[in-house]
């Protein structure tokens, strides 16, 4: 009697995941972090429209969800002025960049990102089989040119670049991501996740045509609008890539509390306001805690700050660690010269006195 | 300048969807359904102790829900008698059915199941490139022989059956189901679709061994625990197969919310049980109901009645188009022999009225 027969391509992969949870670093310590700062979620919540909206969807929880997310498509179209033939709607950038790497990216593909960069997008391109072709940051930034040459080198069909970027904070001002796309190679799509255009300086965002082929954009109601517990994201992009979301996604994974909370999310821009000053300040005290210990935080256009530790990706290893010890949860890049960061999310006042208490704790513990 | 380049699998899918939802009927009509018995929800509700977790879940959006899901999980498995490490959650059985299929069939492998079986298994079949065979029914239920049989044909790598069934509402008994595994071919597996388990009688899931690897079990809270705007389903399989689902899935999908909702729906086992008795009354009117109109009704062991329209599928979709012009959303399944009848929700009294006022009228314009 034996088992299913998996694919080969799932036989191969890995059991490593993006991602560890919090939740069980908690059960591991045996006890609940003092403050929750690494996963970049919002401290400062989602709006309490947005909260209302919920509560009173719940209700209708009976119902499904909208197949073609109608209103909210619509909503998101008006945002953007765009028409809903250029939005789709998705279980978050995770699930929307999933359904894209299976349209696009299978064995024998390329496929081009930067050493570092989300880890998210590498899983599902691996999970599809494409080959994964990767380029330095320069200066902490990802590297357009880089991307750019990388991809004509290998016939990339898709390349991957965050403005801003996570995990390091930086960003590119807009003339730069507009310049990549007619420098991309024929047949590419850029693909250009915007998770935290939300908490970056006015003008970020590239003006780019909707109806243009070379370019799908990914956003999210986890960041500025705080609902990452929603699973909620929307792509935009000209509509024969969005019509072909159609051919394989999830077409009822959209439930009802995700359409109406991300419905009210985006009807109060005044809440993202309010959240960017918030951000904005919680930016700026982390960035002195760091300087009060010695450390330089780097500049960031996102709800978190990547902190130079100063010394090689081992010793930020273990100031993470000893961070964690002390009931702060943080994260911090993976790969170097990126890791010689700790990561740390924009928080509340009391969050990041908790921050304030732990981080030369754990510095001295790491012997720095 | 040249759009994306789409994966030759992409290329050659259908723009069709499994299922068009009743809100984007209600948007061509101009106006809402009187009664939504279409879509086998639960008219009859999530537990109050589901809406309030829900709700008091939704001011703490702001969190990703924990991707290993561990409190739903060790719930569902202690539900069970299994171990977590039996147990996967995902967005939905759709959800499942398409990780499951992307894990299993590729190009060039078999899957078998019923012609007018549920779509959105054969949508993921060939989202991901497998051959789908398919058998008849049987008086009106999916065949285990003929299931069985072309599964030894073709060396079918998933079976799949759902128990009981939809779009019939017919049932195995649970020994006919335990019957079936030693007779898979070696490496196939059966996929059990339990999705209206909880409205059959009792004793109609089959005892299988949790680490038996010849099957996997997907159970769903979109219909008796009324729940299908939440987007919650789950796996029961033996830990190697489930383990593999970490591999590939979204493991952020679920959010707070569904998790919370799942977890107190779960807890609450008066309300399931109330519902079946409610699901129990409905399904004896619309019997009522058709006999009325000299129609027969199916015996069901589901949450929706199957009423043979006693003519073709041509008679049986006029009948249907009546009924959508008289703000009765119903539906019906998509192919003949299945197609002579119309396929009605179990509903409230009120949702019953509206059947009852609109069937005979239907019947005639359609010329009945």
């Amino acid at each position: 009697m034996t088992g299913p027969r998996l694919t080969p391509l799932a036989t191969a992969l890995p059991d490593a995941v993006p991602f560890v949870g919090p939740e069980t670093q908690e059960r591991a310590q045996g006890r609940a972090f003092r403050a929750r700062l690494g996963a970049n979620e919002s401290r400062f919540g989602p709006s309490p429209r947005a909260v209302a909206a919920m509560a009173a969807a719940a209700t209708e929880a009976w119902m499904y969800g909208d197949p073609e997310m109608h209103d909210l498509r619509a909503a998101i179209a008006a945002h953007h002025g765009v028409t809903p033939a250029h939005v789709m709607v998705g279980e978050g950038i995770d699930g929307l960049l999933g359904t894209l790497v299976r349209l696009i990216a299978g064995p024998g593909d390329a496929v081009v990102t930067s050493f570092g960069a989300y880890p998210t997008f590498n899983f599902h391109v691996a999970g599809f089989g494409a080959d994964l072709h990767r380029v330095p940051y320069r200066d902490d930034r990802e590297d357009p040119e880089a991307l750019l040459a990388k991809a004509r080198e290998v016939g990339a069909k898709l390349v991957y670049l965050a403005n801003p970027d996570n995990p390091m904070g930086s960003w590119h001002a807009a003339a730069t991501v507009e310049a990549m796309l007619p420098a991309l190679p024929e047949g590419a799509l850029l693909v250009l996740d915007e998770a935290y255009i939300d908490l970056a300086p006015e003008g970020t965002a590239p003006r780019i045509a909707p109806d243009d082929p070379r370019v799908i954009r990914l956003r999210t109601f986890s960041k500025g609008y705080g609902l990452a517990g929603l699973r909620v994201g929307y792509a935009l992009a000209a509509p024969d890539l969005i019509r072909a979301f159609d051919r394989v996604r999830n077409h009822f994974g959209m439930g009802r509390m995700a359409q109406a909370g991300a419905l009210a999310a985006l009807a109060d821009q005044d809440h993202l306001r309010h959240v960017r000053a918030q951000v904005s300040a919680a930016r700026d005290r982390i960035t002195a805690i760091a300087a009060a210990n010695g450390l330089a935080a780097l500049p960031s256009a996102t709800n978190f700050v990547a902190v130079d530790c100063g010394r090689d990706g081992r010793f930020a290893r273990a100031v993470l660690q000893g961070c964690l010890a002390r009931g702060l949860f943080i994260r911090m890049p993976g790969l170097a010269p990126l890791d010689r960061c700790i990561r740390i999310s924009a928080g509340t006042p009391a969050d990041l006195d908790v921050l304030e208490e732990v981080l030369p704790q754990a510095l001295a513990a790491a012997g720095g």
